[in-house]
């Protein structure tokens, strides 16, 4: 078996970064969307709003488990937009991760709608629809609260997306207090989980051009309609475009709070954290991890 | 006592694993099933849906910490059929470790058949039900939703399964961004969270074939009866087969789309890794890590 | 500041490892039974059974975090009876452990009823009830669900604390899969939790005499009277027996299907562990940890 | 990118801390208070209280994580206190991490407020109510239950600002059991989850002067008027006054309780612990870690 596997191995490194793209969307997509299936198609009598939180956190830590050593885990465009603004990541890879995010989260819906495809039929009683009470596109992409204006709803992205970044960056930043190491995808997912607690209602934390566009195509070709482009006031250009709008503002913010002062040498960075020393910690505790104490 | 219980000691490596994989399944439905149990008997007043997901899913996390360095902690003859298929566990141990992960299983369930003996004959007024509003046989074993066809359960339990492989391929694969040493039984445990919180509803997750034909056999043998092979227009044989389909699916789409591509030398591996900079990292943290920074 | 401090510094061992117990159980009861006051006396409206699961959980871990590096952290007698019998702890500190324990859980029961103080006045309507509609004795201590009779309760308890036991036999185990350093106060925590979403329905999961009989001494004290003796039957030696019981069962299930079976020399153990690849691990990956692969 | 961001470098240390506080403390309200707004504001169906204390938790770590490095993210007032009392961090540096912090969450209540400006009105029916069934001021500031007395309240805040002082200086005792390298900041945020389940039905747990007057200004500001001064009885003054009053006996219990009896130098440390065998370890356990046992 495994010599079988070897035979289809690929060297190509943009096109394992793509493949590895893709697979990570599509886990968390499929675990995304697929907690929103449950909890629609019961009436919320096998999981409430904490469990589409739980679903696309957990979703994306197991996302990022999947790719995060092949192609960084971005999963997300604007991400992969910030992170070439930042000089981190080539200009040339993003229209290639952004085909391959978006081709993993139309994949994943469509296996959603395979599996829940019994359970949707029932629970809208043979009719798809994108509105009112018996509605099933929210099963894929987001749609707007009826009190929210598009405006409102750019606010909400841009914001959203804005904490998004924020706290990854945070994550990242060795010279800050980074995630410990292999711990970066449960506490991205962590950070995908406060986000859904927290901006989910106005709606739905898209936070994503690829989980939102994505499942929306598919629900466009499969029977949902043209409406699902119309709804909301036309809602769905706003996870498009404020996504990437609000990934740069959070980049902004913590390039400017944070990461521009850090001071370059290792040196100079260890003088600057005696300074501050963390919360709990006596000059004993330092010594005794061969901290050289500061004096108050 | 310890000089005692040395006498007990067994040093037939086999038997061994045999013992840790009873074990490990034990634990595990010990606590799944028991949420469950919890959940139906109080009417869901002490627990709901997501109280099952944590049961299931922290019961597998020790069920790992319970057997891991004894036998690997498969706990799921899926599991270790794929391993041998990928020439990862000798086929020779199979069948051992099939009968000891079912006979954890079944144990199990008369365990937590007589923590909650009381409980269950209180709910169902005496009596034990396979449907129905006072159903008690749920707690064992799984049973599909009324809308669910057969081969709709098919689909359902080789999507799940399939997504636990891929979840606990990425988790071991130390040439991705394998779990940091020490917490894989927690994170294994939360793909089995992420795979309840989405695709529990169709028929309840077994992911699992031990997981469901044992807790299944108890309730035959011990006054459920022969509904329990016959409720779900013959459900039972579902999740036997179709979690080994899955198990194998899920197994295909991890080494095609991620493991078979992976360089083979750790310098080559270094080298492909620097392409792709994970989210967040300046090249200035890849320098004070040791990493050589890439030209974007 | 931390000069006067210094004048108070105790030298005894066996004294500052009673403080410590002390306050670790104080935590540990002060959050846990807080919980329930909470969800008791707001109607359910802030918490429900979920995060009384939590609230022990966390208390736990914190309990565990305030205490371990002084005593070992047992907050249990019969945790500490069961380390005794293994010959890990010495018989002459049991009983200063015991007092220790049962006084924190009194302490904090007594902190509990001061915070809530006003909360249960408004809930009860003025009277301290131990059973109805308004009882808030349950905030304190345990008390069975109506459907159990006393040997009900005996079984709930004694597999209630076996599995505590082989959970934190498992945790503290470096031969098999331990829990890694640093995190084993959040995976004791978890052990909790996962108790208390399975086993809690029946009786309340006490699992520790000392959580159960500090607090009822407290209510029988301050106002709620005998009946919290008389209350399920008297049902209040129960939780005090049966957790003794449950916590030898369960040190002995996991010593003889686990623990005494390691192979004792370190040679040894790597060559068993070789036997039983973990999950997910293909020989690549072993080779590049440097693990000697074996033949399937 | 970078070059333009390195122009805007600071390089004093203070203001790079006051800097990393004000974003830390942001992040933490932003998440906190936008978690009660998405709860408020869908009548508790997007979310219900859990998700209010997983906003302030996660919050919490996220802030954390954000300032850690820098700063040593104390995030709160009461915390900044006790270290300068307990002569862990300089008195004339308080007051500029005390503005700091201030501004932060009255930064972040705008942000919250921007973000939900539609959902407030359309909930409030256009009108911005303190109290009442439609009242939205408890988004932001914290506002008593309708039993508790001023008294009560004072002593809410004094255990709960003790019990978060006690974890938090657990966490961070290196000579204890100390939380792991690169995890207290979710430990930090475990802490403020326990509180949160266990101690916020009184008064919703304010904890931190600056948590709750940064944003008590701003809703005085814009539109809710000086009824947030007046509601509940003038509690505005209780969240400010008990918490520094409980962040200081929290210390001193911690200090007494423990921190001052630990032996100072390492050697004398080692032997105290093998006196305190952690729960679960055998003789066994400890010889291959390289501990010497001790005589039981």
């Amino acid at each position: 078996m495994e010599t079988l596997l070897r035979r289809c191995r690929v060297q190509n490194q943009l096109l394992r970064e793509c493949m590895a793209e893709c697979l990570g969307v599509y886990v968390m997509i499929l675990f995304g969307c697929g907690s929103v299936a449950q909890v629609v198609t019961t009436g919320e009598r096998k999981g409430q709003y904490l469990s589409i939180n739980l679903g696309f956190a957990l979703g994306t830590s197991f996302g990022v488990f999947v790719s995060r050593g092949v192609s960084g885990a971005h999963l997300n465009p604007a991400v992969s937009l910030s992170l070439c603004v930042l000089g981190r990541h080539p200009w040339t890879k993003f229209p290639f991760y952004l085909v391959s995010q978006v081709l993993g989260a139309f994949l994943a819906a469509a296996t959603v709608s395979l599996q829940y495809h019994e359970a949707i039929r029932s629970f809208g009683g043979g009719e798809l629809q994108v509105t009112g009470a018996t509605a099933t596109a929210g099963i894929f992409a987001t749609y707007p609260a009826d009190y929210l204006s598009l405006w409102g709803g750019v606010a909400d992205q841009v914001i959203g997306t804005a904490a998004l970044l924020v706290c990854v960056l945070a994550l990242g930043d060795s010279r800050n207090s980074p995630a410990p190491a292999g711990l970066e995808p449960v506490l991205v997912g962590a950070a995908v989980l406060v986000i859904g607690v927290s901006m989910g209602s106005n709606s739905g934390y898209a936070i994503n051009p690829a989980r939102d566009i994505g499942p929306r195509l598919f629900t466009y070709f499969t029977g949902w309609g043209v409406e699902v482009f119309q709804a909301g006031g036309g809602w769905w250009w706003v996870p498009l475009v404020a996504t990437f709008v609000g990934a740069l503002l959070g980049t902004l913010i913590y390039e400017l709070f944070i990461e521009v002062h850090h001071p370059d040498s290792p040196a100079e960075l260890r003088a600057a954290r005696g300074q501050g020393v963390p919360a709990g910690r006596t000059k004993k505790d330092l010594e005794l991890e061969g901290v050289e104490p500061v004096q108050a």
